[in-house]
């Protein structure tokens, strides 16, 4: 069997999000094995590094395939290209080590959040920011984010909290900074449970609000949901980056 | 009468162009004058510094529009951003001189075409751009370009030759560049008539192909459509700035 992997971009405006789900044809991950095992003539399969949300999207979604067909990569490429609809986007196509699996060897993952903090028309970027008008202190946000960096049990950042897995994660980077009319929050980690980005941010926006001390967030870590911000929407969250 | 100034953008991509059109509601212009209808309480009619064809986008066009209602401007603004749909944007609403007319008193309209020259994917730009991968001279078209700048009879360039009006118009600048996958032509020019901006685009990009040589463009000045190159799709266009 060959092992390929796929790097992925897509616009989440219309999806259920990544993740198959029985029945429906409207995730990402469904239309990729469809238009796969058209191509290729065989029941293909595809491991994402990660699920993302309804509505998400992803710049740099990364998954693999297994698959007996000969076809080369590079014609995988054009024809998968030629039958995905224009809101999904495959970069590139490649023979890999049959070892390699997007899931379980992805060691970081870059998320960004991008709000748009201006009273002004969003009209270009809508599909990929979420408006915030309100006056942010960038300030106050960055001291509250130097307290994510590190290994942390982030049990108040996650809406399903598993009872025997564990909600320690790390965090290796914060990055927040203005780029036109948005605030952009940049989040590299070894991994994100489900919905911990766009609660990070929530928590972030509160203390950026002056709701919130930003020298608090030491004392959410293992505590409940109910302690930590408001769970972002998701059009604003982007799946950048995954390394391994 | 006040006399109020709009500056208005919008993502052209479901409406059939700026003008309104008896019966239609998928205009700019229509949406912008029910919505201004229902916030004022009188009949609002709205005069664009032009037309937008179909699928075209605007960044900066401008309208004006009478009335008797003493609403402030900011007010209007504000109820204006929250009546219109997400596509179409207001960044300014103000009081201006009762002899300010948008169409009659333009002075200058800088448009924008942007090809998305790769074969990578185009995801979260597909909506404002026009998908070229072929290799483009740039150098060529911008020798070609050189050609355009002045006063020139741009019959050639117009869908529909008006037999009474002048087709001499005047271009003040062209300008070619790359910004990442794309590339990015700029006109600023004294008024352009119906389609001549996409026409000059497919002829410059007939030029940058090197189907067409750059030197030729002088002797399409004054002469029939058939002569200049292809109409390129609206997608790619957006009028970028009104001067005053």
């Amino acid at each position: 069997m060959r092992n390929l992997r796929l790097d992925i971009c897509y616009d989440g405006t219309r999806y259920r999000g990544w993740q198959r789900l029985p029945g429906q044809a409207d995730t990402v991950q469904g239309k990729i094995e469809t238009a796969l095992s058209r191509i290729l003539g065989e029941p293909v399969e595809v491991s994402g590094s990660g699920r993302t949300d309804a509505g998400v999207h992803a710049m740099g979604q990364v998954a693999n395939f297994h698959c007996h067909s000969t076809m080369p990569a590079e014609e995988i490429l054009s024809q998968l290209r030629r039958y995905l609809p224009g809101d999904i986007g495959i970069h590139d196509c490649r023979e890999v080590a049959e070892r390699f699996h997007a899931r379980l060897n992805a060691k970081a993952k870059t998320y960004r959040y991008r709000i748009w903090n201006s009273e002004g028309p969003c009209v270009f970027r809508r599909r990929f920011v979420t408006v915030m008008p309100e006056k942010l202190d960038l300030k106050a946000m960055e001291r509250a984010a130097a307290h994510l960096i590190g290994e942390h049990d982030l049990s108040a950042f996650t809406s399903v909290k598993s009872k025997t897995k564990s909600s320690v994660r790390k965090i290796y980077d914060v990055r927040i900074f203005r780029e036109g009319e948005e605030v952009v929050f940049d989040f590299r980690g070894n991994g994100f449970m489900y919905n911990t980005v766009r609660i990070l941010v929530g928590t972030l926006v509160e203390v950026g609000l002056h709701q919130r001390d930003p020298d608090q967030i030491p004392a959410l870590f293992g505590q409940k949901r109910e302690l930590a911000g408001a769970l972002m929407p998701p059009q604003g969250l982007c799946l950048m980056e995954v390394e391994y």
